[in-house]
Protein backbone atom coordinates (compact mmCIF):
# COMPACT_ATOMS: atom_id res chain seq x y z
CA UNK A 1 0.00 0.00 0.00
CA UNK A 2 1.60 3.22 -0.91
CA UNK A 3 2.33 5.65 1.86
CA UNK A 4 1.55 9.52 1.75
CA UNK A 5 5.21 9.87 2.28
CA UNK A 6 5.12 8.87 -1.38
CA UNK A 7 2.29 11.66 -2.16
CA UNK A 8 2.97 14.72 -4.17
CA UNK A 9 0.20 16.81 -5.47
CA UNK A 10 0.82 18.38 -9.13
CA UNK A 11 -0.46 21.74 -8.66
CA UNK A 12 -2.74 21.52 -11.74
CA UNK A 13 -5.07 19.54 -10.10
CA UNK A 14 -6.44 22.69 -7.59
CA UNK A 15 -5.17 25.18 -10.00
CA UNK A 16 -8.40 27.00 -10.67
CA UNK A 17 -9.34 27.34 -6.48
CA UNK A 18 -5.78 28.47 -5.28
CA UNK A 19 -2.74 30.10 -5.87
CA UNK A 20 0.52 28.97 -5.02
CA UNK A 21 0.78 30.14 -1.74
CA UNK A 22 -2.60 28.50 -0.68
CA UNK A 23 -1.68 25.42 -2.40
CA UNK A 24 0.88 25.04 -0.44
CA UNK A 25 -0.87 25.96 2.72
CA UNK A 26 -3.78 23.01 1.59
CA UNK A 27 -0.88 20.43 1.19
CA UNK A 28 0.49 21.05 4.56
CA UNK A 29 -2.74 21.15 6.22
CA UNK A 30 -3.33 17.26 4.46
CA UNK A 31 -0.27 16.13 5.27
CA UNK A 32 1.44 15.71 1.88
CA UNK A 33 4.91 16.01 1.41
CA UNK A 34 5.70 16.84 -1.75
CA UNK A 35 3.77 19.39 -4.89
CA UNK A 36 4.90 20.36 -8.35
CA UNK A 37 4.10 23.48 -9.31
CA UNK A 38 3.03 24.94 -12.93
CA UNK A 39 5.99 28.04 -14.26
CA UNK A 40 2.45 29.95 -14.44
CA UNK A 41 1.80 29.40 -10.98
CA UNK A 42 5.33 30.31 -10.07
CA UNK A 43 5.53 33.23 -12.02
CA UNK A 44 2.22 35.14 -10.32
CA UNK A 45 4.01 34.79 -6.82
CA UNK A 46 7.74 35.29 -8.28
CA UNK A 47 10.18 32.78 -8.31
CA UNK A 48 11.85 33.92 -5.24
CA UNK A 49 8.93 34.25 -3.50
CA UNK A 50 7.59 30.90 -4.52
CA UNK A 51 11.10 29.07 -3.70
CA UNK A 52 10.81 30.45 -0.19
CA UNK A 53 7.36 29.71 1.10
CA UNK A 54 8.08 26.09 -0.78
CA UNK A 55 10.96 25.65 1.31
CA UNK A 56 9.34 27.29 4.56
CA UNK A 57 6.99 24.82 4.35
CA UNK A 58 9.14 21.71 3.92
CA UNK A 59 7.90 20.68 0.76
CA UNK A 60 9.99 18.51 -1.70
CA UNK A 61 9.42 19.50 -5.50
CA UNK A 62 8.82 16.39 -7.72
CA UNK A 63 9.15 18.48 -10.39
CA UNK A 64 8.23 21.73 -12.78
CA UNK A 65 5.89 21.88 -15.13
CA UNK A 66 6.99 22.74 -17.69
CA UNK A 67 9.26 23.01 -20.65
CA UNK A 68 9.39 21.64 -23.77
CA UNK A 69 7.20 22.71 -26.97
CA UNK A 70 9.99 22.90 -29.35
CA UNK A 71 8.31 22.98 -32.57
CA UNK A 72 7.96 26.51 -34.28
CA UNK A 73 7.75 27.42 -37.90
CA UNK A 74 10.68 29.43 -38.25
CA UNK A 75 14.32 29.32 -36.34
CA UNK A 76 13.56 32.55 -34.74
CA UNK A 77 10.54 30.69 -33.13
CA UNK A 78 12.71 27.56 -32.51
CA UNK A 79 15.10 30.14 -30.61
CA UNK A 80 13.35 31.72 -28.35
CA UNK A 81 11.36 28.48 -27.59
CA UNK A 82 14.91 26.99 -26.31
CA UNK A 83 15.58 30.31 -24.52
CA UNK A 84 12.14 29.45 -22.76
CA UNK A 85 12.99 26.26 -21.72
CA UNK A 86 17.05 27.42 -20.61
CA UNK A 87 14.55 29.71 -18.59
CA UNK A 88 12.56 26.96 -17.46
CA UNK A 89 15.86 24.73 -15.89
CA UNK A 90 16.84 27.81 -13.76
CA UNK A 91 13.48 28.06 -12.39
CA UNK A 92 13.84 24.03 -11.42
CA UNK A 93 17.04 24.45 -10.19
CA UNK A 94 16.04 27.56 -8.22
CA UNK A 95 13.08 25.72 -6.74
CA UNK A 96 15.21 22.29 -6.00
CA UNK A 97 13.21 20.52 -8.32
CA UNK A 98 13.44 16.70 -8.84
CA UNK A 99 13.20 17.42 -12.85
CA UNK A 100 12.02 19.42 -15.57
CA UNK A 101 9.09 18.18 -17.25
CA UNK A 102 9.10 18.34 -20.66
CA UNK A 103 5.83 18.45 -22.56
CA UNK A 104 7.64 18.44 -26.16
CA UNK A 105 5.22 20.39 -28.56
CA UNK A 106 2.98 19.02 -31.24
CA UNK A 107 2.72 19.76 -35.02
CA UNK A 108 3.73 23.59 -36.19
CA UNK A 109 0.72 25.84 -37.16
CA UNK A 110 -0.45 24.78 -40.26
CA UNK A 111 1.66 22.03 -40.68
CA UNK A 112 1.15 18.60 -40.89
CA UNK A 113 4.97 17.12 -40.75
CA UNK A 114 4.79 15.52 -37.80
CA UNK A 115 8.44 13.82 -38.65
CA UNK A 116 9.18 17.18 -38.93
CA UNK A 117 7.97 18.18 -35.73
CA UNK A 118 9.91 15.00 -33.78
CA UNK A 119 13.01 16.46 -35.65
CA UNK A 120 12.95 19.84 -34.29
CA UNK A 121 11.71 18.74 -31.07
CA UNK A 122 15.49 16.58 -30.64
CA UNK A 123 17.04 19.15 -32.09
CA UNK A 124 15.71 21.69 -28.94
CA UNK A 125 16.61 19.16 -26.25
CA UNK A 126 20.13 18.54 -27.68
CA UNK A 127 20.13 22.20 -27.20
CA UNK A 128 19.03 22.30 -24.06
CA UNK A 129 20.41 19.05 -22.61
CA UNK A 130 24.32 21.30 -21.41
CA UNK A 131 22.12 23.98 -19.52
CA UNK A 132 20.37 20.83 -17.73
CA UNK A 133 23.17 19.36 -16.90
CA UNK A 134 25.39 22.48 -15.72
CA UNK A 135 22.35 22.76 -13.21
CA UNK A 136 21.90 19.42 -12.24
CA UNK A 137 18.08 19.66 -13.76
CA UNK A 138 17.59 16.03 -15.31
CA UNK A 139 15.20 16.36 -18.65
CA UNK A 140 11.88 14.58 -18.23
CA UNK A 141 10.27 13.64 -21.40
CA UNK A 142 6.64 12.96 -20.39
CA UNK A 143 5.41 11.09 -23.50
CA UNK A 144 1.53 11.90 -23.64
CA UNK A 145 -1.28 10.25 -24.95
CA UNK A 146 -1.88 10.36 -28.69
CA UNK A 147 -4.73 12.03 -28.76
CA UNK A 148 -2.59 14.68 -28.23
CA UNK A 149 -0.38 14.30 -30.89
CA UNK A 150 -1.49 17.56 -33.14
CA UNK A 151 -1.17 20.31 -30.27
CA UNK A 152 0.32 19.37 -27.33
CA UNK A 153 3.16 16.41 -27.75
CA UNK A 154 4.46 14.61 -30.89
CA UNK A 155 6.28 12.39 -28.12
CA UNK A 156 3.23 9.85 -27.89
CA UNK A 157 4.87 6.57 -26.61
CA UNK A 158 7.22 5.40 -23.52
CA UNK A 159 9.28 3.59 -26.63
CA UNK A 160 9.72 7.09 -28.30
CA UNK A 161 10.66 8.60 -25.38
CA UNK A 162 13.12 6.82 -24.37
CA UNK A 163 14.65 6.38 -28.24
CA UNK A 164 15.19 9.94 -27.12
CA UNK A 165 16.81 9.52 -24.13
CA UNK A 166 19.05 7.13 -25.64
CA UNK A 167 20.63 9.33 -28.53
CA UNK A 168 20.57 12.32 -25.93
CA UNK A 169 22.32 10.55 -22.94
CA UNK A 170 22.87 11.52 -19.37
CA UNK A 171 20.83 14.21 -18.00
CA UNK A 172 17.25 13.18 -19.45
CA UNK A 173 14.87 10.54 -18.36
CA UNK A 174 10.93 10.13 -18.67
CA UNK A 175 8.19 11.44 -16.67
CA UNK A 176 5.33 8.59 -16.83
CA UNK A 177 2.12 9.36 -16.54
CA UNK A 178 -0.26 6.26 -16.28
CA UNK A 179 -2.99 8.31 -18.32
CA UNK A 180 -0.58 8.54 -21.00
CA UNK A 181 0.38 5.12 -21.61
CA UNK A 182 -2.06 2.76 -19.81
CA UNK A 183 -3.14 1.42 -23.08
CA UNK A 184 0.28 0.74 -24.65
CA UNK A 185 0.53 -3.22 -25.28
CA UNK A 186 4.40 -2.60 -24.92
CA UNK A 187 4.13 -0.75 -21.80
CA UNK A 188 5.90 -3.35 -18.89
CA UNK A 189 8.42 -4.26 -21.80
CA UNK A 190 9.06 -0.30 -22.24
CA UNK A 191 9.14 0.20 -18.33
CA UNK A 192 11.79 -2.23 -18.33
CA UNK A 193 13.96 -0.48 -20.27
CA UNK A 194 13.49 2.71 -18.64
CA UNK A 195 15.14 0.80 -15.71
CA UNK A 196 15.52 3.39 -12.45
CA UNK A 197 17.90 6.07 -13.94
CA UNK A 198 15.42 6.41 -16.75
CA UNK A 199 12.46 7.04 -13.92
CA UNK A 200 12.81 10.54 -13.09
CA UNK A 201 8.57 10.73 -12.50
CA UNK A 202 5.72 9.02 -11.77
CA UNK A 203 2.23 10.67 -12.50
CA UNK A 204 -1.24 9.04 -11.89
CA UNK A 205 -4.91 10.04 -12.24
CA UNK A 206 -7.18 7.99 -14.12
CA UNK A 207 -8.98 7.37 -17.56
CA UNK A 208 -12.57 7.66 -17.30
CA UNK A 209 -15.65 5.89 -18.88
CA UNK A 210 -16.62 7.92 -20.96
CA UNK A 211 -14.41 10.95 -21.28
CA UNK A 212 -16.01 13.75 -22.31
CA UNK A 213 -13.25 16.00 -23.01
CA UNK A 214 -9.57 15.55 -24.98
CA UNK A 215 -7.70 17.76 -22.02
CA UNK A 216 -10.30 18.52 -19.19
CA UNK A 217 -11.75 15.31 -17.91
CA UNK A 218 -8.77 13.37 -15.91
CA UNK A 219 -10.04 11.10 -13.57
CA UNK A 220 -9.29 10.91 -9.60
CA UNK A 221 -7.26 7.65 -9.35
CA UNK A 222 -10.04 4.94 -8.55
CA UNK A 223 -12.95 6.23 -10.74
CA UNK A 224 -11.67 5.14 -14.11
CA UNK A 225 -10.21 2.08 -15.61
CA UNK A 226 -6.64 2.20 -15.40
CA UNK A 227 -4.87 -0.44 -13.16
CA UNK A 228 -2.81 1.90 -11.29
CA UNK A 229 -1.10 -1.13 -8.87
CA UNK A 230 -0.27 -2.41 -11.70
CA UNK A 231 1.61 -0.01 -13.08
CA UNK A 232 3.34 1.00 -10.03
CA UNK A 233 4.72 -2.62 -9.53
CA UNK A 234 6.53 -2.40 -12.79
CA UNK A 235 7.70 0.87 -12.17
CA UNK A 236 8.75 -0.33 -8.46
CA UNK A 237 10.08 -3.80 -10.24
CA UNK A 238 12.88 -1.40 -11.75
CA UNK A 239 13.42 0.60 -8.42
CA UNK A 240 11.79 3.45 -8.60
CA UNK A 241 11.32 4.81 -5.03
CA UNK A 242 10.44 8.35 -6.22
CA UNK A 243 7.13 10.50 -5.76
CA UNK A 244 4.19 9.53 -6.95
CA UNK A 245 2.05 12.64 -8.66
CA UNK A 246 -1.53 13.19 -8.77
CA UNK A 247 -2.20 15.51 -11.54
CA UNK A 248 -5.79 16.02 -12.38
CA UNK A 249 -7.26 18.28 -15.25
CA UNK A 250 -11.11 18.34 -14.32
CA UNK A 251 -13.15 21.53 -15.42
CA UNK A 252 -16.38 19.73 -14.62
CA UNK A 253 -15.93 18.28 -11.48
CA UNK A 254 -12.62 18.25 -9.13
CA UNK A 255 -12.37 22.08 -10.17
CA UNK A 256 -15.08 22.69 -8.66
CA UNK A 257 -14.81 21.10 -5.70
CA UNK A 258 -13.91 22.45 -2.05
CA UNK A 259 -9.96 22.17 -2.41
CA UNK A 260 -9.20 20.96 0.50
CA UNK A 261 -11.67 18.21 -0.25
CA UNK A 262 -10.04 17.64 -3.50
CA UNK A 263 -6.73 17.00 -1.55
CA UNK A 264 -8.16 14.50 1.02
CA UNK A 265 -9.44 12.70 -1.70
CA UNK A 266 -6.07 12.10 -3.22
CA UNK A 267 -4.63 11.28 -0.27
CA UNK A 268 -7.43 8.39 0.60
CA UNK A 269 -7.39 7.57 -3.33
CA UNK A 270 -3.62 6.92 -3.20
CA UNK A 271 -3.49 4.75 -0.21
CA UNK A 272 -6.72 2.87 -1.47
CA UNK A 273 -6.71 2.52 -5.16
CA UNK A 274 -2.95 3.17 -6.28
CA UNK B 1 -4.00 11.91 -57.91
CA UNK B 2 -6.19 9.51 -56.54
CA UNK B 3 -9.09 8.45 -58.93
CA UNK B 4 -12.43 8.25 -58.20
CA UNK B 5 -12.53 5.15 -59.04
CA UNK B 6 -10.78 4.32 -56.03
CA UNK B 7 -13.36 6.21 -53.47
CA UNK B 8 -15.53 4.11 -51.18
CA UNK B 9 -18.18 5.33 -49.47
CA UNK B 10 -18.41 3.83 -45.52
CA UNK B 11 -22.13 4.69 -45.19
CA UNK B 12 -21.52 5.78 -41.75
CA UNK B 13 -20.51 8.97 -43.28
CA UNK B 14 -24.01 9.26 -43.88
CA UNK B 15 -25.44 7.61 -41.69
CA UNK B 16 -28.38 10.38 -39.73
CA UNK B 17 -29.64 11.17 -43.48
CA UNK B 18 -29.91 8.21 -45.51
CA UNK B 19 -31.19 4.54 -44.88
CA UNK B 20 -29.10 1.87 -46.93
CA UNK B 21 -31.11 2.30 -50.06
CA UNK B 22 -30.76 5.84 -50.61
CA UNK B 23 -27.31 5.77 -49.52
CA UNK B 24 -26.41 3.48 -52.77
CA UNK B 25 -28.87 5.83 -54.80
CA UNK B 26 -26.62 9.01 -53.30
CA UNK B 27 -23.11 7.09 -54.39
CA UNK B 28 -24.71 6.24 -58.12
CA UNK B 29 -25.78 9.70 -58.84
CA UNK B 30 -22.22 10.89 -57.21
CA UNK B 31 -19.90 8.55 -59.30
CA UNK B 32 -19.07 6.64 -56.29
CA UNK B 33 -18.11 2.88 -57.19
CA UNK B 34 -18.13 1.44 -53.54
CA UNK B 35 -19.47 1.59 -50.09
CA UNK B 36 -19.11 0.14 -46.78
CA UNK B 37 -22.32 -0.23 -44.83
CA UNK B 38 -23.14 -1.13 -41.44
CA UNK B 39 -25.20 -3.99 -40.48
CA UNK B 40 -27.83 -1.84 -38.90
CA UNK B 41 -27.62 -0.45 -41.89
CA UNK B 42 -28.84 -3.69 -43.95
CA UNK B 43 -30.40 -5.40 -41.14
CA UNK B 44 -32.99 -2.78 -41.46
CA UNK B 45 -33.71 -3.11 -44.84
CA UNK B 46 -32.82 -6.87 -44.93
CA UNK B 47 -29.95 -8.90 -45.92
CA UNK B 48 -31.21 -10.27 -48.57
CA UNK B 49 -32.72 -6.98 -50.13
CA UNK B 50 -29.84 -4.91 -49.49
CA UNK B 51 -27.40 -7.64 -51.15
CA UNK B 52 -30.26 -6.31 -53.73
CA UNK B 53 -29.92 -2.89 -53.92
CA UNK B 54 -26.37 -2.67 -53.88
CA UNK B 55 -25.63 -5.29 -56.40
CA UNK B 56 -28.41 -3.85 -58.92
CA UNK B 57 -26.43 -0.57 -58.54
CA UNK B 58 -23.00 -2.57 -59.49
CA UNK B 59 -21.58 -1.01 -56.46
CA UNK B 60 -18.49 -3.18 -55.10
CA UNK B 61 -18.79 -3.39 -51.23
CA UNK B 62 -15.13 -2.54 -49.58
CA UNK B 63 -15.93 -4.25 -46.26
CA UNK B 64 -18.93 -4.64 -43.79
CA UNK B 65 -19.02 -3.06 -40.46
CA UNK B 66 -18.68 -4.85 -38.02
CA UNK B 67 -17.72 -7.84 -36.09
CA UNK B 68 -15.45 -8.15 -32.90
CA UNK B 69 -16.32 -6.61 -29.37
CA UNK B 70 -15.36 -10.44 -28.48
CA UNK B 71 -14.45 -9.41 -24.31
CA UNK B 72 -17.50 -10.21 -22.13
CA UNK B 73 -17.42 -11.12 -18.42
CA UNK B 74 -18.72 -14.67 -18.68
CA UNK B 75 -18.06 -17.99 -20.77
CA UNK B 76 -21.65 -17.52 -22.19
CA UNK B 77 -21.07 -13.80 -23.58
CA UNK B 78 -18.11 -14.39 -24.82
CA UNK B 79 -19.87 -17.31 -27.19
CA UNK B 80 -22.56 -14.74 -27.89
CA UNK B 81 -20.45 -12.18 -29.40
CA UNK B 82 -18.44 -15.12 -31.44
CA UNK B 83 -21.99 -16.63 -32.74
CA UNK B 84 -22.56 -12.58 -33.41
CA UNK B 85 -19.17 -12.69 -35.10
CA UNK B 86 -20.42 -15.89 -37.11
CA UNK B 87 -23.21 -14.27 -38.45
CA UNK B 88 -21.43 -11.07 -39.50
CA UNK B 89 -18.99 -13.47 -41.34
CA UNK B 90 -22.06 -14.88 -43.29
CA UNK B 91 -23.46 -11.35 -44.38
CA UNK B 92 -20.42 -10.13 -45.72
CA UNK B 93 -20.09 -13.23 -48.05
CA UNK B 94 -23.43 -12.51 -49.19
CA UNK B 95 -23.33 -8.63 -49.65
CA UNK B 96 -19.76 -9.48 -51.34
CA UNK B 97 -17.67 -7.48 -49.41
CA UNK B 98 -14.09 -7.13 -49.61
CA UNK B 99 -13.67 -8.02 -45.84
CA UNK B 100 -15.20 -7.89 -42.59
CA UNK B 101 -13.75 -5.01 -40.36
CA UNK B 102 -13.30 -5.87 -36.75
CA UNK B 103 -13.23 -3.38 -34.16
CA UNK B 104 -12.62 -6.02 -31.73
CA UNK B 105 -13.82 -4.73 -28.09
CA UNK B 106 -12.01 -2.91 -25.10
CA UNK B 107 -12.60 -3.91 -21.43
CA UNK B 108 -14.87 -5.79 -19.72
CA UNK B 109 -17.55 -4.04 -17.57
CA UNK B 110 -15.88 -3.18 -14.83
CA UNK B 111 -12.63 -4.01 -15.16
CA UNK B 112 -9.10 -2.87 -15.49
CA UNK B 113 -7.84 -5.53 -17.07
CA UNK B 114 -6.83 -4.83 -20.15
CA UNK B 115 -4.33 -7.73 -20.69
CA UNK B 116 -7.02 -10.10 -20.11
CA UNK B 117 -9.64 -8.34 -22.62
CA UNK B 118 -6.66 -8.94 -24.97
CA UNK B 119 -6.77 -12.59 -24.45
CA UNK B 120 -9.98 -12.30 -25.08
CA UNK B 121 -9.74 -10.87 -28.17
CA UNK B 122 -7.34 -13.14 -29.45
CA UNK B 123 -9.60 -16.61 -28.48
CA UNK B 124 -12.19 -14.74 -30.21
CA UNK B 125 -10.65 -14.16 -33.46
CA UNK B 126 -9.42 -17.56 -33.47
CA UNK B 127 -12.71 -18.94 -32.67
CA UNK B 128 -14.37 -17.15 -36.27
CA UNK B 129 -11.26 -17.76 -38.43
CA UNK B 130 -11.98 -21.16 -39.97
CA UNK B 131 -15.97 -19.67 -40.44
CA UNK B 132 -14.28 -17.06 -42.14
CA UNK B 133 -12.11 -18.70 -44.10
CA UNK B 134 -14.83 -21.11 -45.59
CA UNK B 135 -16.89 -18.60 -46.77
CA UNK B 136 -13.74 -16.51 -48.46
CA UNK B 137 -14.38 -13.42 -45.78
CA UNK B 138 -11.00 -12.33 -44.87
CA UNK B 139 -10.83 -11.04 -41.07
CA UNK B 140 -9.81 -7.35 -41.60
CA UNK B 141 -8.49 -6.29 -37.39
CA UNK B 142 -9.00 -2.68 -37.88
CA UNK B 143 -6.69 -1.01 -34.79
CA UNK B 144 -8.15 1.65 -32.98
CA UNK B 145 -6.83 4.62 -31.39
CA UNK B 146 -5.28 4.65 -27.99
CA UNK B 147 -8.38 6.34 -26.98
CA UNK B 148 -10.33 4.10 -27.60
CA UNK B 149 -8.38 1.58 -25.67
CA UNK B 150 -11.39 1.31 -22.72
CA UNK B 151 -14.37 0.77 -24.49
CA UNK B 152 -13.89 -0.22 -28.20
CA UNK B 153 -10.61 -1.73 -28.91
CA UNK B 154 -7.76 -2.91 -26.73
CA UNK B 155 -6.04 -3.67 -30.22
CA UNK B 156 -4.62 -0.17 -30.63
CA UNK B 157 -1.78 -0.02 -32.52
CA UNK B 158 -0.85 -1.76 -36.21
CA UNK B 159 2.33 -3.42 -34.90
CA UNK B 160 0.06 -4.87 -32.03
CA UNK B 161 -2.81 -5.97 -35.03
CA UNK B 162 -0.29 -7.41 -37.29
CA UNK B 163 1.37 -9.47 -33.97
CA UNK B 164 -2.18 -10.98 -34.16
CA UNK B 165 -2.23 -11.49 -37.71
CA UNK B 166 0.52 -13.34 -37.74
CA UNK B 167 -0.39 -15.58 -34.69
CA UNK B 168 -3.70 -16.19 -36.87
CA UNK B 169 -2.47 -16.90 -40.16
CA UNK B 170 -4.51 -16.82 -43.76
CA UNK B 171 -7.66 -15.05 -43.65
CA UNK B 172 -6.54 -11.97 -41.19
CA UNK B 173 -4.88 -8.87 -41.73
CA UNK B 174 -5.76 -5.10 -40.84
CA UNK B 175 -7.79 -2.65 -42.01
CA UNK B 176 -5.65 0.99 -41.51
CA UNK B 177 -7.71 3.73 -41.03
CA UNK B 178 -5.58 6.98 -40.77
CA UNK B 179 -7.61 8.41 -38.05
CA UNK B 180 -5.86 5.78 -35.61
CA UNK B 181 -2.55 5.47 -36.75
CA UNK B 182 -1.31 8.88 -37.80
CA UNK B 183 0.24 10.00 -35.12
CA UNK B 184 2.35 6.51 -34.58
CA UNK B 185 5.90 7.14 -34.66
CA UNK B 186 6.14 3.32 -36.26
CA UNK B 187 3.72 3.77 -39.12
CA UNK B 188 6.04 3.46 -41.87
CA UNK B 189 7.67 0.39 -40.63
CA UNK B 190 4.61 -1.34 -39.41
CA UNK B 191 3.03 -0.59 -43.34
CA UNK B 192 5.82 -2.40 -44.38
CA UNK B 193 5.40 -4.93 -42.74
CA UNK B 194 1.71 -5.88 -43.25
CA UNK B 195 2.76 -5.93 -47.25
CA UNK B 196 -0.09 -6.31 -49.81
CA UNK B 197 -1.49 -9.07 -48.82
CA UNK B 198 -2.20 -8.20 -45.09
CA UNK B 199 -3.85 -4.26 -46.39
CA UNK B 200 -7.37 -5.59 -46.59
CA UNK B 201 -8.77 -1.95 -46.33
CA UNK B 202 -7.59 1.53 -46.86
CA UNK B 203 -9.84 4.07 -44.25
CA UNK B 204 -9.79 7.81 -44.70
CA UNK B 205 -10.81 10.93 -42.84
CA UNK B 206 -8.87 13.55 -40.66
CA UNK B 207 -7.99 14.52 -37.40
CA UNK B 208 -9.03 17.70 -36.23
CA UNK B 209 -7.35 20.45 -34.02
CA UNK B 210 -9.52 20.76 -31.75
CA UNK B 211 -11.11 18.00 -31.43
CA UNK B 212 -14.31 18.21 -29.33
CA UNK B 213 -15.48 14.72 -29.11
CA UNK B 214 -13.81 11.60 -28.73
CA UNK B 215 -16.23 9.65 -31.13
CA UNK B 216 -18.04 11.84 -33.28
CA UNK B 217 -16.15 14.92 -34.18
CA UNK B 218 -13.74 13.48 -37.55
CA UNK B 219 -12.95 15.59 -40.47
CA UNK B 220 -13.37 15.56 -44.00
CA UNK B 221 -9.96 14.92 -45.71
CA UNK B 222 -7.86 18.16 -45.68
CA UNK B 223 -9.58 20.21 -42.82
CA UNK B 224 -7.43 18.75 -40.25
CA UNK B 225 -3.66 17.50 -39.69
CA UNK B 226 -3.13 14.30 -41.56
CA UNK B 227 -0.68 14.03 -43.89
CA UNK B 228 -2.92 11.40 -46.32
CA UNK B 229 -0.97 11.17 -49.10
CA UNK B 230 2.20 10.51 -47.23
CA UNK B 231 0.42 7.18 -45.70
CA UNK B 232 -1.33 6.26 -48.88
CA UNK B 233 2.50 6.78 -50.39
CA UNK B 234 4.06 4.03 -47.86
CA UNK B 235 0.30 1.79 -48.69
CA UNK B 236 0.49 1.91 -52.31
CA UNK B 237 4.59 1.10 -51.99
CA UNK B 238 3.51 -2.28 -50.62
CA UNK B 239 1.26 -3.03 -53.84
CA UNK B 240 -2.33 -1.84 -52.39
CA UNK B 241 -4.43 -1.11 -55.63
CA UNK B 242 -7.77 -0.71 -53.25
CA UNK B 243 -10.18 1.33 -52.45
CA UNK B 244 -9.77 4.27 -50.12
CA UNK B 245 -12.69 4.57 -48.19
CA UNK B 246 -14.00 7.31 -46.48
CA UNK B 247 -15.09 6.79 -43.35
CA UNK B 248 -16.86 10.09 -41.06
CA UNK B 249 -18.59 10.33 -37.81
CA UNK B 250 -19.79 13.80 -37.29
CA UNK B 251 -22.46 14.76 -35.33
CA UNK B 252 -21.89 18.70 -35.78
CA UNK B 253 -20.88 19.01 -39.00
CA UNK B 254 -21.31 16.49 -41.95
CA UNK B 255 -24.07 14.45 -40.29
CA UNK B 256 -26.02 17.98 -40.50
CA UNK B 257 -25.80 18.52 -43.91
CA UNK B 258 -27.36 17.35 -47.21
CA UNK B 259 -25.57 14.16 -48.00
CA UNK B 260 -25.27 14.78 -51.53
CA UNK B 261 -23.09 17.76 -50.46
CA UNK B 262 -21.52 15.35 -47.94
CA UNK B 263 -20.24 12.62 -50.60
CA UNK B 264 -19.92 15.60 -53.45
CA UNK B 265 -17.51 17.08 -51.23
CA UNK B 266 -15.93 13.35 -50.35
CA UNK B 267 -15.05 12.87 -54.08
CA UNK B 268 -13.63 16.40 -54.15
CA UNK B 269 -11.34 16.44 -51.74
CA UNK B 270 -10.36 12.17 -52.41
CA UNK B 271 -8.98 13.92 -55.57
CA UNK B 272 -7.47 17.02 -54.25
CA UNK B 273 -6.13 16.08 -50.46
CA UNK B 274 -5.77 12.54 -50.87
Amino acid sequence: MPSIDQLSINLATVREQWDLPAAVAGCVRAGIPAIAPWRDQVAKVGLAEAARVIGDAGLRVSGLCRGGMFPATDAAGRRARIDDNRRAIEEAATLGAQCLVLVVGGLCPGSKDIGGARLMVEDGLAAILEDARAAGVPLAIEPLHPMYAADRSCVNTLGHALDLCDRLGTGTGVALDVYHVWWDPELEEQIRRCGKEGLLAFHICDWLVPTTDLLLDRGMMGDGVIDIPKIRGWVEAQGYEGLHEVEIFSAQNWWKRDPDEVLFTCVERHRSCC
